[in-house]
């Protein structure tokens, strides 16, 4: 049954213009006058053919298409990689397996590849539209295969610091850093074990699923900020590890220092748009909300 | 116009039960078995006595009441703000102004107090029941003001670390840290002059309004988010900074670290939590995003 409301029945009297949908889902899309002023104009929009319930979206004027946006976010990703790849082969001397500083350039790589950019991809995979209709199964299976590849490069970051420092004799877990890191790398793990048995293994009851659906997207979003701001509290702690002496002490801010705060500031840039995209209404599933989608996954897929 | 779906309506033939609204609010609230299953119970909550729109919301079958949670979280913020006072005060020296290590005392006090925890009582202002129903003007007035007393405490703490910096002759604005941060507050004083011409001076047009709201909105989590990655990176550097010889070392975990690093933590964990209060829907105003709440609002006040 739909619900009868339509902006004409709401705002009766008011000028009522369709506008394309930029989503390229089965949307109508109206444009009205600002009640009251006749000057702004906002859009209203109602989404059709995703179940039995009224479902309005009012979002702002000016709306970001998701896929063009989505492949900003893609390029970014992949320029913070460049970053820390190339800081670490040019500045800090490149990469080995033999327990030195060059194990350690492992970590940051690792950590903003896994930890961010790939988290960030597998965060992002339920807001492609081409995911709202069809089988659900193969875009679960394509959400957990990319957490999962996230995780096992955050654990290779990890042993490499710890591999560094045990060789060089120095305490593991000491700083801020390295708490608010593996506490980040502890709650990512057990997000995944309890995704993979809520929503992946068939035995999971409804009612879990539902319970724990809200849980798993909230700390969906906090790990990525937790992941950012270590990966930022750590390229500042490496930097004044590292940039100490003469003329490249890190207060005389020699190029490698304004090229790794370049990384720090795109990194977090990053963080905060796949947040800010998640967050998004207007870019989540239709029926995200919705008891449907709530169902046990496996056991109803279409 | 009230829309005509309700829940036995929507799903004739399934039980509906009545249970208490925890919002306080004029809200009618029905649980009703998941489809399917007959496991598994939700909540979908209907609010009325908000302008002439359906406003649906389903929300998760364990709703968090706000003020509750919002009294844990102004217990958290005091109890981040007494541990960061007491860290300078007991560890670090205490304050005066004299330009020396004591002067930059004031930094992480002021710094925590205002750009995090002032600010984070800012931001949640509208998320209180009281001020959805009533004149919008003094809640507005409470908003801004706690954010410009925000503002004024993070322009100190800015003043305590430059002075502190050239007594000493050190470079100001060269790690990451100073790099967040000062972006920080940059974004902070645009978002509270544009915030101010937008929404408490009366020429502003309603379509710049409504232009503006959702990206003052995007902004104010980003920011909040942006604060606690600077805190955190800012303690980290400090303890690198002051902890460094003999059986107070950083890397030996003396007890200023384990309470810094502490502190360090549950900044972040109260960042995180503010901005999942202001995410969450059914925390939000009922028409925080329908065209009444793009109204020019100091010329229509109730």
């Amino acid at each position: 049954m739909r619900e009868t409301c339509s902006p004409k029945e709401q705002y009766p009297g008011r000028l009522f213009l369709a506008v394309p949908s930029s989503m390229g889902s089965s949307e109508q899309v109206w444009a009205c006058p600002a009640r009251g002023t006749g000057r702004g104009v906002r859009r209203q929009t109602r989404i059709f053919g995703h179940g039995s319930r009224c479902h309005h979206r009012s979002t702002a004027m000016l709306d970001v298409p998701f896929l063009p946006f989505c492949a900003f976010l893609g390029t970014l990703g992949l320029l913070c990689v460049a970053m820390v790849g190339t800081w670490c082969q040019h500045w800090r001397g490149g990469f080995s397996l033999d327990g030195s500083s060059r194990t350690f350039n492992w970590h940051p790589v690792l950590m903003v590849t896994g930890l961010v950019v790939l988290y960030g991809a597998a965060a992002l995979v339920y807001r492609i539209p081409n995911t709202w209709s069809g089988p659900k199964l193969p875009w679960k299976v394509l959400h957990g295969s990319l957490a999962l590849g996230a995780f096992i490069l955050t654990v290779l970051g990890l042993a490499a610091v710890f591999c560094f420092h045990n060789s060089q004799g120095t305490p593991n877990m000491y700083s801020l850093h390295s708490w608010m890191g593996l506490g980040t790398v502890l709650l990512f793990s057990c997000q995944w074990a309890a995704g993979f048995g809520a929503f992946l293994l068939p035995w999971a009851p409804a009612w879990l699923r539902a319970l724990y659906k809200p849980i798993h997207v909230f700390f969906g979003s906090t790990i990525l900020l937790l992941s950012v701001a270590s990966c930022a509290s750590g390229i500042n702690e490496k930097l004044f590890f590292s940039l100490k002496n003469g003329t490249t002490a890190y207060k005389l801010l020699p190029a490698e220092a304004v090229f790794a705060n370049t990384l720090g500031l795109l990194i977090l840039i990053f963080g905060v748009l796949v947040v800010a995209a998640l967050a998004r209404p207007s870019w989540k599933r239709p029926d995200s909300d919705s008891p449907d989608s709530r169902q046990p996954l496996l056991s109803s897929e279409r």
